[in-house]
C-alpha cells in the first residue's frame, strides 16, 4: 500500500480498526508523522497511550463523546480530530470548544457514493454552512474526508478505477467549494482499501486512509486488492467429526471464531464462511466452511466442484481464511504470530468501546 | 423454562454459552445439583472455578483436548462429561482414560434432524459399536444426547411440537437400543430452546438443555418461545447523523456491537440487524437497523411500512434488540445490568476458548 501511494507522493494514514493492535500498527505506521485513523474512542485512548500523536476518530461525533475526546487530547498531547456532517454536530463542537477553551479540530465528511454518511455535494450550501459554523464558532476546520465504502461491492478493475477517480474528484471538489468562499481546507483525506489500491490519480488529495490491506481477506481477494496467498490472518481449527454420508467434516470453529461475515456471498466466488487450508495455510481445493453455528463449523466441498474431501482424521488441524479480516479478528482478544510454523509471539487486541 | 419442565418433572440443564456469565448462571441454575452445559473448555474452567460440579462440554471432543478436560476434572473436582459420535473419538477417550487412570464420562451424540453432528439411528450398529468401545475400554458411558438445532428454522406451533416429539422419540429410541444389548444408559439428554418450549411429552427423557431462553431475542420471538417485550438484552446506541433525503438515521452501533447475525431473515418478519427501541426499550414501529458496518448502523423504516421516522436528534440514545442473543452478547466483554433506568451492576463475560 505504501508503494502504491509513494507513486503519487501521498502519505498513508493507516486505519487501525482492522488489527486493533499496537504491534501491527507499528509495522504500518509511516514515520515520522505516524498519522492514523481509529474507529472507537477506546482505540484512540489505546494508541494515544502508546505514543501516537495524530489520530482521526472516523465515526461521526456525538455531543456526549466530546469530553472524552478532549481528555484524550490533553492527557496524551494527541491531536485527535473528529468527523461530522451536520450543522447540529458543528454547533455541539463549537459550544464544547468554547466552554472548554480547546479548539477541537474537525474534518467534514463528504458522501461520495451514497454508502452511509457525509454531506452530499449537491447540497453545497450545507457543506459551507457547517464549515462557517465551525470557523466562526472557534473550532478548527481541518478539511474534508470521504470513505468510498461502496467500492467493497465492486470486482472489476474498470469499476474500481472509476470509483477511485470519483472519490478523488468529489473530495477535491468539496475542498474547492470551501476555498472558493475563503475557508482554508488543508486536509483532503480519502480512502478505502479498494479505491486506494486502484487509484490512478491523486491530484489534490493530501492523504489516503486504508486498513484491511494489512491483513487481506477473501473479500479483498475477490475484489483484487490481494491474492489468497497474501491473506495474513486465519483461524486454527480442529476436526471434531465426520458425516461420511453427507460428505461433511465438522470443525470446532463456528461463528464465534469466524464471525458471521458472508461478504463473498455478493461476489463471483462465494467462499461461504471461509476457505479451509492445511496447517501451513495451503488451501484445499474448494473446501469451505458451509455452515457455522456458535462453536461448530460444517466443512464440505463447494457445490458443483469435482474436488473430493481430503482425508482429515479427527484431531487434524486446519486453518480457515476469513471473508472479512476486520470481522473475524474482532472475535478474538489476541493474535498468535507464526514464523516457521511456530508461535513466536502473542499480540493483544484492544476490543470494546 | 423451569415451569415448563416442572410440568413433566424433568430437570433443566441450562446451556451457559448464551450468557457466559456466572451472575446469569446463578439465576438459572437449579439447586442443589446445578448441572449445566458449556460450549468451550474455557467456559468449563470458568464455571468449575466458580463451584459448578456437573458440566457437559457440548462440542464433540477431539483428542488434543482430553488432557485439559482431565485437568479441569481433577483441579476443580468437577464431573465434566464429553460428547462424541465416532469410534475414533471413543478410542481416543478410552486410551486417555487408561493412560491417565481416569475413567472419562461420555455422552454419545445422536442426530435427530440432520442439523450437524451425531450418530444417525439408521446406523444403529455404529451407535452400539461406539458404546461397546467405551464400556469395554474403561471409559464411563453416561448415555445419549441430542440437539434439535433445525428447530430454529421453524415458526408454526404444530411444526415445533412435532420437532420436539421427534427429538424425544429419537433420543429415547437410541437409549433403548443400548439397553437392548445390555448397556446402561442412565442419561437421555435432549434440548434446544424451541423444542424445550414446545414439548408436550418428555417420557423417557432425563434432562432438558436450553440456553437462549435466558435472554430471548428476535429470532426466538419469531419462533414463538418469547415475546419481544421479554427480550432481556439490548445494545445501547447513540444517534450520530441523519440522511433526511434517504430517510435514514445513523447510529454508532454496527456489526461490532450487534454481530452480523441475520437469523430473522429466514422468518416471516425480517428484523434486519435489529429492532430499534427508545431508551426504555419500547420499540419504535418498524424502525430497524437496515445496514451494519463495523461501527456504523444505518437505521430506517421497514420497506412498505406506513410508519414514519421518529424525531431522534443527534446524541439521542436508542436500544437495539438483537436477532440472536448469543451472537450479539458475544461482541461484548460484559453486561451493564439495568434496574429502574439505572446501571446497577456490571457482569463480566468469559469469552475466548
Amino acid at each position: 500500500m505504501r508503494q502504491q501511494l509513494d507513486r503519487f507522493a501521498i502519505p498513508l494514514r493507516p486505519h487501525l480498526k482492522t488489527a486493533k493492535s499496537i504491534e501491527v500498527a507499528r509495522r504500518v505506521l509511516v514515520a515520522p508523522h505516524e498519522a492514523a485513523m481509529v474507529s472507537t474512542l477506546r482505540e484512540a485512548e489505546f494508541y494515544a497511550s502508546h505514543g501516537l500523536r495524530d489520530l482521526i476518530y472516523g465515526v461521526g461525533i456525538a455531543p456526549p463523546k466530546l469530553s472524552r475526546v478532549g481528555e484524550i487530547r490533553v492527557r496524551y498531547c494527541t491531536d485527535l480530530t473528529v468527523v461530522l456532517d451536520s450543522v447540529e454536530q458543528a454547533e455541539a463542537v463549537v459550544s464544547w470548544s468554547r466552554e472548554n477553551n480547546q479548539a477541537l479540530p474537525v474534518l467534514i465528511e463528504v458522501d461520495v457514493d451514497g454508502h452511509r454518511s457525509g454531506v452530499r455535494l449537491a447540497d453545497s450550501p450545507l457543506l459551507i454552512a457547517i464549515a462557517r459554523k465551525l470557523v466562526e464558532g472557534g473550532a478548527t476546520l481541518r478539511g474534508v474526508m470521504t470513505h468510498a465504502g461502496a467500492s467493497y461491492n465492486l470486482q472489476s478493475a474498470g469499476d474500481l478505477i472509476a470509483a477511485a477517480a470519483a472519490e478523488r474528484a468529489t473530495a477535491v471538489r468539496a475542498a474547492e467549494m470551501l476555498r472558493a468562499v475563503g475557508l482554508a481546507c488543508p486536509i483532503v483525506s480519502i480512502g478505502s482499501t479498494p479505491t486506494a489500491s486502484f487509484a490512478r490519480d491523486l491530484t489534490g488529495v493530501t492523504e489516503v486512509r486504508a486498513g484491511v490491506f494489512m491483513f487481506g481477506d477473501l473479500v479483498q481477494a475477490g475484489i483484487g486488492t490481494c491474492g489468497i496467498e497474501d491473506i495474513a490472518v486465519s483461524v486454527l481449527a480442529t476436526v471434531i467429526g465426520h458425516s461420511g454420508a453427507q460428505g461433511r467434516i465438522m470443525v470446532d470453529s463456528g461463528w464465534m471464531a469466524l464471525s458471521q461475515d458472508r461478504g463473498t456471498s455478493r461476489q463471483t466466488i462465494d467462499q461461504h464462511y471461509g476457505l479451509v487450508c492445511d496447517e501451513g495455510c495451503r488451501p484445499y481445493p474448494d473446501l469451505l466452511v458451509l455452515e457455522a453455528n456458535q462453536e461448530h463449523g460444517t466443512v464440505g466441498i463447494r457445490r458443483g466442484s469435482a474436488a473430493t474431501l481430503p482425508d482429515l482424521p479427527i484431531g487434524s488441524l486446519v486453518r480457515i481464511l476469513p471473508n472479512h479480516a476486520c470481522a473475524t479478528a474482532a472475535q478474538h482478544d489476541r493474535y498468535h504470530v507464526i514464523a516457521d510454523a511456530t508461535v513466536v509471539s502473542q499480540w493483544p487486541r484492544v476490543n470494546g468501546w
